[in-house]
């Protein structure tokens, strides 16, 4: 049992806001992918301190789709939540929304899954309370976690794929 | 068969080098994941440029691990390839070398894979030649890159996973 | 009567969430003014947008208060409302938390009064919906915005003295 | 008596020059708000500096009125100076100013009115020089500096309308 | 004869002032070379532009030396001014000045000398007013111009050794 | 002879690639002189460290050239080596290209000359390896390095004409 007990996932939310302005885009006047990497680790981050109350590092991002350009004056919504932990590691998902100018309709745009690892003062990884899933779609997003993490393994060569079980069942 | 023909890999190379200055570092007084992940973004930009001498937008990263921390005062250099090219979509692969001060010998630190799509002057994907691997290594990266984006589709949950024929087939 | 009708003062609710970085930092390791004030904006220019739907420019910053230092890793959330409109202009009211890194609680450490314009597709100012206060802490900031407005036009010398009337008789 | 003495207010003048870049425009293509509180703020506090030798922190944005749009390529001229000092406490004027690009006239945008206090090494409020005013445009903002003293404090809940007589003879 | 004659050096007088922050400094601690490279390219444009009343790009810069190391926390003010014209062209010199933080002494840290060009509507060089000198330090800098000019052309290949009539006086 | 020896003058090359991006220019949509002053000074900085395995510091620009605006979109290759040595301090020499985006081919537009010093722990100047120039262009720039290393002596005071004997024998 994990002596740190557990939390809500809606604990570690965090939210961040940007306008996109001249500084942000790229030559077609559309955010510039490096520049939303970079607002996305923040606010994972941001909800992995959240989660463990301790200094948090990024160990990975695992995945990040750019499903439509987002254009100069947009309003970008990003909100983040600790799906899941494993030991010392966090396994944290973003949504990204973008703000219809004139109804405010929000519209989901990207969604991105990074890892954290907390650490101590000497900079080793250091144990964080369990995540708890609170809704349906944090219950799957949890459920998910293991088969993403086996991935993660398997494509930084920490495993193989013969001992990957939960990704195996997948295919079964 | 394609009719823009074929690059070599190594043309493709794109390379950039960094000094870790204080406006990059987090509170621990290392290379802050967002830096590096824009810096990755712009490299693996560059590279697919090259491949297909197109306007190259970002629509996922596939892959970062970030295996050790990247100090202040760090040379880093990052080096990138596209390593497979699928009708107008490019996967570009980067390594992260951090240089020994008083050796200069480089370590690898981190590794990346991005996916960038090649768009005309209307923002409509368009086709790139494909990308032929030169030695064993970018023949693996090559060999891998189908089923990395077997994954790339699930996760974006564009794929179902019984379609995912090669993805299935390293798990038998 | 207004002819855009009302809006609820919670539907301006803009909030935006920053990691104090060493590139945000003074000379004593302390978040500078100027970069807290430029946070201040961008959060109060979302909250007139989410107000009036218009591209909305700062007009004047009627007061902020520092009331006590941030520090360099300090986790800082500014929330901004309209708190009151005027025809074309809006009062925006912000205050700023700073997040115990251990415990989580947060302590607020600044507010901030903002006014805003909102202004056509030719740059002439365009009249805006009314705000509704929806508790009693809105209800106190709407009170006095009538005030601010008076000091705010005094002290640019659009108004003289003797005709604030809501001012005066604050001293009586 | 001030044990630090005096000075004249001419002896803090900072002047600072800014061209308007792509990176400090909105999304309309003039300077953004946010940016001109950084020049402000930075400008301000070289004044203060300037007039009492000392660490200087910003305490209060008194008021900022935005009186015209500076666009995209504007040459902005802000010049500031310590207006009236209060034991630790000093009041610092800005005016901005922009050039015509053909003629060179200088025409003013907007003025500012910030507060900062010196502090020692150990963070602690620290006596100033008075300031002497040296013409009349000086002189009245220096009689005007103990009205928006009292201002700050009223909306700062650190005075009660009742004790502002300074600010109360004003509406007789 | 100049048919837009002629300006005193006074007239460009450029002054930019900055506090060195840890965003400016290198891995030891002090400003970074490239910063106050970009600082002394804008006030030096800034003068350009002052003097000739039109957009103005830089073409070289004929030297800039570093003296003395400037610390984080120094108050940094360079003066620039056009020190001669040549048809569309204008060398400009910029001074570099550290203040004392106790006493306020101004002490000399850089010298630079850029050359810009005006440039029309068309981005085609336009002349400008002649430069004259209004002081023994001025008239020194005015006369030495001229060997730097042809000091300029030969390190760029666009004249000869044999054609610097000039400079060639200078060893004889 | 040199106790540390000497190293080709390949071994330092230090390549960066850069994209202008919207914050990269000026008002005319063209690289912005003093953004690419300080990518030079990081090349430079790069190479110079590579030659010496020692902090290095800037003392000198001798030399920039600006030969034709660079745009934004266009991709920005610097390449930069240790051309000379002496003592403590090394001549670096950079050349700048730019890729056509169709065919990839890349034209030379800048090159530039800035001197480095290596210094020790306590930043005294420490003595570098000679550098061995492999081709005949390398051949040239290394004879060419003791006449600008006098001029730039001349140009900051420290070298009378007369003794500047290298100098001299080009106006013979």
């Amino acid at each position: 049992m994990n002596p740190l007990g557990s939390k809500a996932v809606d604990e570690s939310l965090a939210e961040t806001t940007h306008f996109v302005l001249p500084n942000d885009t790229n030559t077609q006047g559309n955010l510039f992918g490096g520049r939303l990497l970079e607002w996305l680790d923040i606010t994972c981050a941001i909800s992995a301190h959240r989660h463990c109350k301790r200094v948090s590092v990024t160990v990975a991002v695992n995945h990040v789709s750019f499903d439509r350009p987002i254009k100069l004056g947009d309003l970008v919504t990003i909100r983040a939540n600790v799906s899941r932990a494993f030991n010392s590691s966090m396994e944290v998902w973003a949504d990204v929304w973008v703000e219809d100018p004139v109804t405010g309709m929000k519209i989901k745009c990207n969604s991105a899954i990074y890892t954290f690892v907390a650490v101590d003062q000497t900079g080793q990884p250091t144990v964080v309370p369990d995540a708890v899933p609170g809704n349906e779609e944090q219950q799957r997003r949890y459920d998910g976690a293991l088969r993403r993490r086996q991935l993660r393994l398997i494509l930084s060569g920490k495993m193989k794929p013969g001992e990957a079980t939960e990704l195996k069942a997948l295919f079964e």
